[in-house]
């Protein structure tokens, strides 16, 4: 069993705004009538649609636009992979046991939560307070025996019963599972979706033509065996990730199109700022790169479409920032990392995390495989490079060793210029050399093989490219976005809604008859015939309520724009009127525009301005809706 | 490790079609640097944006048009769940092992292959080749035992290493897992995704009003630890499965829109016809359900519907077929099951069931939980009934049990008719009633509760619906597609290509300038951004190979039209030839036309021929592709 610590920001919005998450069933807890699982959720068609939404837009924005050859990987992974990538030994936590119950807490937060509860306490004295200060501002850069000396120092117990705590112990946070029938072949879900995208490289490159830059991209699920998740969508065990891998010359990380995003600003907390103490800082791109804040152009272009990305599916542009990884945050082989953070009821959270990796994935499977994952770069000028060869003397090799011969020559065709080295110092030491051929041991003699130095003029130089990582949590961003567009009509505290982007809003338009007489049945068909030749998700309410609240109901789960039939929509030419949620305006429009006008301003080609501005205002519905 | 079967047919299309598949990425196999894992594997750019176009349709066809609640629900399920739902103990497929190397065999797979070989050669005596056509008419309903008594009757050895074979086992194909840090949780990956929606039964009815019938939607990945896949796309471990569990009035089944699809016409293979060896036959639904072939309405339509989707991308009508399961090969709580099957060179594979589940799920998950899953229905009069309550006394119980009084009021009010015809038994007996509150046992006396017998009427009564589930296999169908799309241009063997439905082709026209002149630059911008416009996939192809050799390539991938920018796009008014691929005929039109004449083809809302009928037919360039 394990306890999910509670969370330490609570406010009443949070809870209306889950209330009304759960009510109308954009997510929830999975298998609840099993007494659920923590860390999984299930979404609901609400949820489900205005994540598939937000996937769209993601792929709009990033595959479409940039060109991107997306994948699509296993998520059953074999062990050898996540060996090669350092997941086997390296992706884990620390937790601690309640010595008696033996109930699992994850170490840090565990720290966390007992430093921010004595700093609190006004019996703390103030060395200790000072004393936890620095222990919280230091804690994500903490080793297992960090953790354990901290713990022990300050007596901390097990929140729940008060018993002692064990040392800190390192949990890998894989969901391990055996492949096939036999039990042999370990594997694990997934972590991430990067690494399926590592291992098919060569595929890759060799279908954008062997040419570099190049970006890949992923949607899918990764999974994390999370030791106490909580706070809601933010830190789960089943999660949606889109990934980029954009493979990139080490030596040249410029991007063509950074000129284009040179003035776009952004709110950038670099790692100088955190450790002076400073703010953040409001920035262009242009001056970040140029300053060397941001790495490089490459890097600094796809913090711009990310924070692009964010602000169309609904983060507040206030509540958004990029912070830089601390030294001590960041993996060893990574050049620079900035995390889009977005500011919720939990703190900022990160929603997107942007790394320069530079090559080591790459190296990692080459160790592993002994396939050179690596591309050809033209060199600017031809180069004179020492060769050195083995050329085999067919005639010789076949005459003696007949069909095994086929194998040897092209074993000494592929060897490395280390490899030739060593080949000629065998010959020369012990009069043969012994080659492994299909599993057996074959002399090679000194007349079979010549070897031979030269000087080549070579055009081209095999690199292995860096990779600049943008990595999107889709769970996490959706929570931000449902919080930054949760709102409470001014006076009335129970009427809460969603102000989500039509883009990404699960339904575009709700059709609501004004009563339930007859007549009012065929103009919502012509309405609804009208939606659907525009591709737009509709929602027909016919039930009794009064109009004022359905249209509640509807803002309630962002419904961005409203047709009502009413009584005047009977006469020819046939009109409806059209509301816009957020601001509860109306105007009156024939039915047969309906469609396009909602379409335009789904896809942003218009806005509600422009439609008040074409379409005579509606006032007296509104008054009676109230 | 495993082996897999030799797959008994090859053609030398299919080799070709796998040869083309590979080179171009759209699927290959996963972790292939590392050796690879069999049943799993990757699809590459051409791959994952037809399969996304597929799914895109699919939810339009279904989710949008019959307005169906989509859920995406966890794949990650703890056991409880799927013991209820008879995984457990039920989802295994029987193997046997080499006695010596402990290589892994289907035990019907193995014996099919036995039995085909024995059939096909000369010397086997007639009285076997009988008994084998028997066995393999009837071995999708074998037993462990008749399996392992027709592999000792024939002798049938490992078809790898001629080794003796030990008794067929049962192996449970489900990927086993612990989810959180203690191990105490055992879960397994979802064998499929129709368990997340019956749990989530509740939520999806109060969604939907209370209201039956309903449908819901899921589309996600499945899992099953294959004993040894093969066959490509069709047998693998991971896949993405489309389900719809349509809940309906087990004594209603009609379905409102079947008077729309009554006329439509299939092929269907009954189970009599398959008993009595007499082949397909062509019928309209109407007559099959009217004639109690299929056995209800919903299932008819969802037949159809069925239908109508498989064609839509690219199943070839004649090569499609609805098969009525067996009563031997369905589950035993299953009504009716028809499964759509398409004709491949493996021979003819099931894509999608279609089965009338009843309500053994919804039964299944209330034993299990507790909880009840079903629904109100309105009675056509109202109903008397006798009803017997448990009436508590409030003063009485407040007044002795202080706070525990709450929750025995609760409890008293929730006892069903039996639970309080055992209390008043209790109570008469023993003169008090142990009642279990908060894990403690709570006295009740007579005085507390008063046993009210009287009678009511009711104006609803409570079902559990019945389940209807087309369940689809979307890489099965997407395999299916490929095999009836793949061409050879006639006359040149070498010239494959695919003739995809415009709607999945993974990008919709290819931009080529007939030449590197400097001067096309401009051109090939204007067209892109228009069909950019348009939102339509296109890939630009200005590398310098001859306009027939790019037009193969781009056919090859199955890109329907294609755009040539000449030298006559240079003068004004720009226009450019538009070039349908599988007919290669072409027509001139100017730029700006170009968007939307692409858009109404893809969406099906013209025909090449109307184009051709519009614009000029343009044949000089179609010489010089020769």
């Amino acid at each position: 069993k394990e306890i999910a610590l509670a969370p330490k920001e609570t406010s009443i919005d949070r809870m209306k705004l889950e209330d009304l998450l759960k009510r109308r069933f954009f997510y929830d807890q999975s298998f609840a009538i099993y007494g659920g699982v923590t860390g999984l959720y299930d979404f609901g068609p609400m949820g489900c649609a205005t994540k598939s939404n937000m996937l769209q837009v993601w792929r709009n924005h990033f595959v479409l636009e940039e060109g991107m050859l997306e994948v699509e990987c296993a998520m059953l992974t074999p062990e050898a992979v996540l060996k090669a990538s350092g997941h086997v030994e390296r992706f884990a936590d620390f937790m601690v046991k309640d010595e008696k119950t033996g109930e699992c807490f994850r170490a840090d937060h565990l720290i966390k939560l007992h430093a921010e509860k004595l700093l609190d306490e006004k019996k703390t004295p103030e060395s200790t307070k000072k004393e936890l200060t620095d222990v919280l501002a230091q804690i994500d850069g903490f080793s297992q025996s960090d953790m354990g000396d901290t713990i022990r120092k300050f007596g901390f117990k097990s929140p729940i019963t008060g018993n002692e705590l064990t040392e800190p112990m390192a949990f890998n946070l894989m969901f391990p599972t055996q492949i096939g029938p036999t039990g042999d072949l370990k594997g694990f879900l997934r972590p991430e979706t990067a690494q399926g995208i590592f291992v098919n490289f060569k595929r890759l490159l060799e279908f954008n033509q062997g040419r570099l830059p190049f970006a890949a991209a992923q949607i899918g699920a990764g999974f994390r065996n999370e030791i106490s998740p909580r706070q809601g969508l933010i830190r789960v065990r089943e999660f949606t990730m889109c990934e980029i891998e954009h493979f990139v010359d080490p030596e040249d990380k410029d991007h063509p199109k950074f000129d284009r995003v040179r003035d776009y600003e952004l709110t950038l907390f670099s790692a100088c700022n955190q450790m002076d103490g400073k703010p953040t800082e409001k920035m262009t791109i242009g001056k970040a790169v140029d300053q060397g804040i941001v790495a490089n152009q490459t890097l600094g272009y796809y913090i711009v479409r990310v924070h692009q990305f964010l602000i169309k599916v609904g983060v507040e542009r206030s509540k958004l920032r990029f912070r830089q990884h601390l030294g001590n945050e960041m993996a060893h082989y990574a050049k620079d990392c900035w995390d889009a953070e977005c500011l919720t009821s939990y703190g900022w959270i990160e929603c997107v995390g942007n790394a320069d990796r530079a090559c080591y994935d790459l190296e990692q499977h080459y160790k592993a495989t002994g396939v050179k994952l690596a591309a050809e770069k033209v060199l600017k000028e031809p180069k004179t490079v020492d060769v050195i060869e083995a050329v085999p003397n067919k005639a010789a090799i076949g005459k003696s060793l007949k069909k095994e011969g086929k194998p040897l020559i092209a074993y000494l065709e592929s060897l490395s210029i280390s490899g030739v080295d060593s080949l000629e110092k065998e010959l020369k030491d012990k009069g043969k050399a012994a080659i492994p051929i299909e599993g057996k041991q074959v002399d090679l003699l000194p007349e079979m093989v010549e070897i031979k130095r030269c000087q080549k003029q070579v055009h081209v130089e095999e690199i292995v490219p860096s990779v600049i990582e943008p990595s999107f949590g889709i769970g996490r961003i959706m929570y931000a976005v449902l919080e930054h567009s949760f709102r409470m009509r001014e006076g009335d505290e129970q009427r809460t809604y969603l102000a989500l982007p039509a883009l990404i809003a699960p339904i575009k338009c709700s059709v609501l008859p004004l009563s339930n007489n007859p007549d009012f049945a065929p103009i919502v068909r012509m309405v609804t015939e009208e939606l659907r030749d525009a591709d737009l998700s509709h929602k027909v309410d016919d039930s009794s309520g009064s109009i004022g609240r359905r249209y509640a109901r509807t803002d309630e789960i962002g419904i961005p724009f409203g047709v009502t039939v009413d009584f005047d929509s009977l006469k020819e030419p046939h009109t409806v009127t059209l509301r816009h949620a957020v601001s509860m305006e109306q105007v009156r429009l024939p039915i047969n525009e309906v469609g396009q006008t909602v379409k335009n301003m789904v896809t942003n080609r218009c806005s509600w301005a422009d439609v008040l501005n074409k379409y005579p205002k509606f006032e007296q519905q509104e008054a009676s809706a109230k």
